[in-house]
């Protein structure tokens, strides 16, 4: 029984439930056991789709990121489906152009999308623009879409004010995207940093100054999300994002079941079943084991008390420490720490969200390994060339001087909006996928993620097979993994598993002719055990018959013929691409990643210092200088191949 | 910087934060390293001691919990220790006669305790009585001890209210607390069922009734553990009890952390420092992984939505599950949550904490597999007989009648306080342990702890070996452990290691004629090794002088002599004593469990239906009935001994 006044819920569950738990591993498969239940719950919406969602679903899980939301579709009817938009990024890491997100926009709202939650990582506003028109135009043409404007709750000190994000910056922000068309207003606190009290200020403030519904969503992530939510349930929140119990809390939603009790006897009442919320949760149990390999359990404590302390959110930091662990250099994570806030400041204070969190992140690493921007990725250089908009703070004018010295788009900033810095790219992903892509879902895939896309779109036509680790992982396999776990556990046979393992790494010598088979007991233990005599005298000698009491003598060993002697082990061949000759210099990888490409061919000259290579490394390209001048004698990788660090990537002839 | 009424905290990592988190596993070695630090922290208390402290203690880590106490008090010296005292079952799971509990409370407070937590498992206030008058003549002697009474939080019903736990039932509670002398009041809400509303409501209420300060103890349980302290909080509650945040959640105490940042700026902001507790959390999280084995893993949520439906504590219906489980009968889980209500009432609606939640917990799980009230255990008999106090509402006129049917003490109920009823016991047991216990403390263990207590005496007296599971895990074996999880993950090993699990399982073929024995020595180490060769070719065959150039050939194998021949393997011989003949019964075990006692012996008649053993199961004694009339032929196990379900404990010969 609702209240005058219920609080509504949209439902992260398959989105960002998965998302912040599990890697966004969840497939579409383990879904569709719920979706009717969610559509007839009530919700306000249900979010199913985003960037992370895109891009795992064809990355690492072979599946169609339309075809997922077109199947969720079939099943979610009445209740309106909702997606994070990341405005000119789409579901990408860059901006794109307005061609692209014009199409993008209609194919998306075309395979049933209702709400657009649209953010930038800059909110710089001017970044909604494309998106905006396009979802107008989608109205027009009579598609049932809601218009929703999210700002990035951010912070430079550990409660709301500073500098920066105070108050009124959000409810200028919220005035500015009710007065631009949106239909409501997120305040979007990804890093889950929003206290209670700051929470029922900034509610209370954004209720009196738009009209347009106020939604809130937040993340378990410092502890304090369902107090948060309290306390702008109390402010007149109108929506508040939760996630079932098994996939909410920890660094995801907070969870529906206990605010449903909360709230229950007061105006803001919900309608929702909590009997039902706990069937559902109890059956996402039942599928949630496969996918519990993607579960941080690597501490004890399921908040992370530190975002409390430095305001760097959990999933940045836990890239910074993989970062820094890929390239050997974990015992610098205090350097970094002390970098980031100053590499922020510097760089305009962008809020920590996708895809500005990784950017100022690695930045701040390289700033500590390489020196302070001697090693400047292709996205700072964007930043700082205004590709990605204006930040919320001038940049730094000296750092901003560095970073565009030699930029290839000019050394001075742009003050537009950043898209109409970028050329239209549709028709060039259409013409790079004839012959493969089959509709303009495939060609986005592909306008999206070039690299990875391309592979999917292979994989979804047959071209290429789909890998055996792209494949999805049965319960069956994981009451076996655990089987395995549970008796090793409950016999206490580590030690005995961890020789095993051991055995298992020696690399045994091919079996030869002399092979014989035998019963062992050792100490009463069975073994069956093959035995090949490779050397030294035998066990058994030749004896004379009339000798036979005597006792035996060793004689020499039968001489093998040449035939059955087993061949010696050949050494593992040096890979000779590796190894660099006199006159010859190497470019290593400085940090482990993946080839995107090369700007120079076999033969070419190159000139110390200049690019010569793009390594993707943590999602930012870092366009690699020739370490010499002379002539490219070898590339050794090709695009799209992973290379570790200090992996020769080309090797340049001097002489 | 503390604001005008700062809010105080009772921290209990060391206490109720590994006890709901890691079964109370927490060594007293790997407390040191926090103890000096929490002191400084500036906590209203610190809670290290309680009744499943004193129980693991002792019995599964060989820990002297005195010991534990006085370690802790040398290093914990400004800031007043907190115990939680179950009233008269002081740290048991009955009620003790008042002569233990005297010296128990006066050793307790000797040993340097200072905030003695009070609460009786039905609320009956006069089972305060005897620990609250040694208290008071601890304070006459000088010695810092306050005393705080508890109110168990209980409920019928989603939200406060119903016909029992009423906002007035509590609150009378607290003014007869006060009345009586306590000097603070506790609301403990064990299995963390308070909801945020009703909390600042009976705060409220609380704080206008009794001048006293009122602290609240919460648990995470049901997700609403933070949100309920920020409301009392704002109902002007004085303390509240925290965790540092890897103790804290999931089933224990909200952690201290969100809660610092949350207040910050208010008038209840407290001075205790963020930084700190982040840094002994991060302290806790180094030694934590020695006892993750204890952390439930089994579901993805880290709440229990379930008590927020039924009311049923988390800890309480997992107990119902094994004991199910146990029973081969988990697939009447339902039945028993039906029925438990029921019982509930049935017994006059005890709270259900520890021992009550057992007591009420296992009768309905014996009301659904024998029959309702067909088997009762001695401690329902007991409650029923009024020997645990007055329950909340009366017990069922008719249940109360069938349950003291032919009950050793008396077939009519008690009115007076429980403990009047109880002998002397103090006496007995130093006469139990003389020449073992060589103070107090010991005898207080085996009064407290007849079976597990004396075995641990035997062990810290060194008259019995500690056992090797008692002995602590060390981090190196943890990382061992990890080092194999992990190798077999990374490399996908889980079937080649199931098959060498299966192979260590796989019982050896019969050894044959041609088994030979072998000193062998692998790296210095002495292996005798049996091996008999079952296939292949010899590799060197006995050649006659003249043959050594034509191909060998395989000679007979040399017939071992008789005495060199193996003995055939012994079949394992059949356990006679479960054999049951002709003209005998069997008393099997109807669950499993611990033998405490028999009150029959060898040669003994004895008449169907009458009480011939005490078995223990989950805490609970069952008088087991003999399954026949004639004489005790064979008694099977020791009391102490763990018995399997369908275990022969007895044999009656009929005939």
């Amino acid at each position: 029984m609702a209240g005058k006044n219920p609080i509504r819920f949209t439902d992260t569950t398959l989105r960002d439930g998965h998302q912040s738990s599990l890697a966004t591993r969840m497939r579409t498969e383990d879904m569709l056991g719920l979706a009717e239940r969610l559509d007839n719950a009530g919700f306000w919406a249900i979010e199913v789709w985003g960037g992370a969602t895109f891009d795992v679903t064809h990355r690492f899980l072979g599946e169609d990121p339309w075809e997922r939301l077109r199947t969720l579709k079939k099943f979610i009817k009445k209740t309106p489906l909702m997606m994070l938009l990341r405005g000119q990024n789409l579901v990408g890491y860059r901006h794109y152009p307005d061609d692209v997100v014009d199409a993008f926009v209609k194919y998306t709202a075309d395979c049933g999308m209702n709400v657009f939650r649209v953010f930038d990582a800059l909110n710089d506003i001017r970044n909604f623009e494309a998106s905006f028109k396009a979802l107008q135009d989608c109205k027009k043409q009579g598609l049932d879409v809601h218009i929703q404007a999210a700002v990035c709750y951010s912070l430079t000190q550990r409660r709301m004010g500073g500098e920066v994000f105070t108050k009124e910056y959000y409810v200028d922000f919220a005035k500015r995207s009710e007065a631009m068309g949106a239909d409501s207003f997120c305040l979007k606190d990804m890093a889950g940093m929003v206290s209670p009290y700051d929470a029922f200020e900034l509610i209370s403030a954004l209720k009196a100054a738009v009209k347009i519904p106020v939604e809130f969503h937040t993340h378990y992530t410092s502890g304090q999300g369902s107090m948060s939510y309290l306390k702008a349930i109390e402010a007149g929140v109108d929506i508040i994002d939760t996630a079932l119990s098994p996939f909410a809390l920890r660094t995801s939603q907070p969870a529906i079941e206990p605010i449903l009790v909360t709230v229950e006897g007061t105006e803001r009442e919900s309608a929702i079943d909590l009997a039902t919320m706990i069937g559902l949760g109890q059956d996402l149990e039942k599928v949630a084991p496969k996918y519990r390999d993607f579960l941080d359990t690597s501490k004890m404590s399921i908040i992370d008390t530190g975002v409390l302390l430095h305001q760097i959110p959990g999933g940045m930091y836990s890239n910074l420490v993989s970062q820094l662990k890929q390239a050997d250099a974990l015992d610098r994570i205090l350097e970094v720490m002390e970098d980031l806030p100053r590499t922020r400041k510097e760089l305009g204070y962008p809020p920590l969200v996708t895809p500005t969190s990784q950017i100022v992140g690695i930045q701040a690493v390289q700033n500590v390994l390489f020196g302070r921007y001697k090693m400047i990725t292709g996205e700072v250089k964007g930043m700082a060339y205004g590709l990605y908009g204006r930040t919320p703070a001038p940049m730094d004018k000296e750092v901003q001087k560095i970073c565009l010295k030699g930029y290839e788009r000019g050394e001075e900033p742009i003050s537009c909006r950043a898209a109409d810095e970028i050329e239209p790219e549709l028709e060039k992903a259409r013409e790079a996928t004839k012959g493969l892509a089959k509709n303009i879902g495939d060609v986005l895939i592909y306008a999206i993620y070039p690299t990875t896309g391309l592979r999917y779109l292979k994989w979804k036509y047959g071209v290429e097979p789909v890998p055996e680790e792209v494949k999805p992982i049965e319960l069956d396999r994981i009451k076996m993994q655990d089987d395995v776990y549970n008796r090793i556990k409950q016999k206490n046979l580590f030690a005995k598993v961890q020789e095993y393992l051991d055995r298992l790494e020696k690399t045994p010598p091919a079996k030869g002719e002399g092979l014989r088979t035998f019963n062992v007991f050792v100490d009463g233990d069975y073994y069956e055990v093959e035995v090949e005599c490779t050397s030294g005298a035998p066990v058994i000698s030749a004896v004379t018959p009339m000798a036979a009491a005597t006792a035996p003598r060793p004689a020499a060993p039968p001489k093998p013929t040449p035939a059955a002697a087993p061949a010696p082990p050949k050494p593992a061949a040096p890979a000779a691409k590796e190894e660099v000759a006199a006159g010859e210099v190497a470019l290593r990888a400085p940090m482990p990643g993946m080839i995107i490409s090369y700007s120079v061919a076999l033969g070419d000259k190159v000139e110390a210092g200049s690019p010569v290579c793009i390594l993707e490394a943590m999602k930012m390209q870092n366009n690699l200088p020739s370490p010499a001048t002379g002539t490219v004698k070898a590339i050794n990788y090709e695009p799209g191949a992973s290379v570790a660090k200090d992996a020769v990537l080309l090797i340049i002839a001097t002489s």
